[in-house]
């Protein structure tokens, strides 16, 4: 576990919610999206649009996403979604995601992405890439 | 009023709807878009991945969008959204939309949208181009 | 036009935009449903789930929506949303949504809501009815 | 693993689309819920709005969901998406989501789900109940 951590606490808002009146599982994973570009622009400090030109990838695609859904969150609920990288290898790595309501985990949530470059070549190929030590070392800074 | 006519017929998700258990308005304006991508592979003939390069363009840009919410569509109701090009500019148009839940209208709707092509430069600059006479014959032939 | 205004400040996610990098039509609907809420809950000091008991209504059901996109926005914009009733009829009303993008308006949009009660009687009927004088005077508060 | 399959083919919209080019992650969650949705219709053949009348219960509640993206999805791409029970429990059960394009496997996804029952009381309780015999049944038969 990486010692960088990106708190957003946001509002459920009632086009988020189903006619069970709790929030579609769908939006979650948007909400998780939305946390690692803000996870990655903190630690790195680097804009969201400069990230791909600063590392030299063509970004960090999703190839995995999962969520445990524990409590509800309802309509106008105040929540708080904390998110990290819990594990980098060569080239990838898995952020959690951990949503809570009212002080309690709603839903535990993961994603997993690569680091992917783009090779040159007729047509170019996306590849994984390892990830930079200084990346690795920016989410480890206290 | 052209003579071409797209008809769709679909089922409201449950995750179309919202705590009242009706479509979310958002979602009306997602239907429209697909039916407009829909009609215009269909009058042209050309796939809708092929639209730009066949007619050099950019694409249709949305300009405006509107909608009257006359009736409600509920989880499970099969509806049919019929769709035509209401008014052709020289380059412009509009889409209305028309959306029926048993048989009764809906929803009203209309897009506006432009023909848009590219012009050369540094850097290149979007702007309306006249919509081809080949193009609006299309959705005259009956 | 009502001297009450509500202004929300966020950014563009990824989510939210198309493969032309630009924000997809109906994701400003979702803004615009948003922006009301935040609207009536601020200008009434009413929580948003409180609303229909405080007023004796099931809501102010949306019966027109319709926007002007003039300029796009793009993935980490920071936008403003800024919203207010433009007019106040009988039993129905007019929110004014405007969109700005680095300070040039980006979106021009409007909800048409009316103030709508339940009628009971078998099965119970959903009926507009006349909007509380002292509703209106809270919009028009300094 | 259950014998019935719910197969439903259908074409990757531009809306569902982000800057990439391709579909944006939490769209296929959507695409998970609703062939859930269509599975027990045809498996049991009771209407998914009479679903929790038929069985007495208030439905069948998201405790989990993942997806591994494979192969990516792109504007118009015309994909298969292949449901089936992959495993009932006593009160819980697994919905094996697999989405083909062109041929090949692109996602991978599971849904977890839970068989809900009200229990009366003040105020009433959603609890876990035991999936009957004759809707296993229903999902066993050739």
């Amino acid at each position: 576990m990486t010692a960088f951590i990106y708190r957003r606490t946001f509002t459920i808002e009632w086009g988020h919610c189903d006619p069970a009146g709790i929030v579609f599982n769908s939006r979650f994973f948007e909400f998780f999206d939305w946390n690692t570009w803000m996870l990655f622009e903190s630690a790195l400090g680097v804009a969201k649009t400069e990230m791909t030109a600063a590392f030299n990838i063509v970004g960090v695609p999703l190839v995995g996403a999962k969520a445990s859904f524990k409590r509800p969150a309802k309509f106008n609920d105040t929540v708080e979604l904390v998110s990290h990288v819990s594990e980098f290898r060569r080239s990838s790595f898995d952020v959690k995601h951990q949503l809570y309501n009212g002080g309690e985990l709603a839903v535990d949530g993961q994603e997993s992405r690569v680091w992917a470059a783009m090779v040159p070549g007729d047509p170019p190929q996306l590849k994984t890439a390892p990830i930079p030590a200084e990346v690795i070392a920016r989410f480890n800074a206290p």
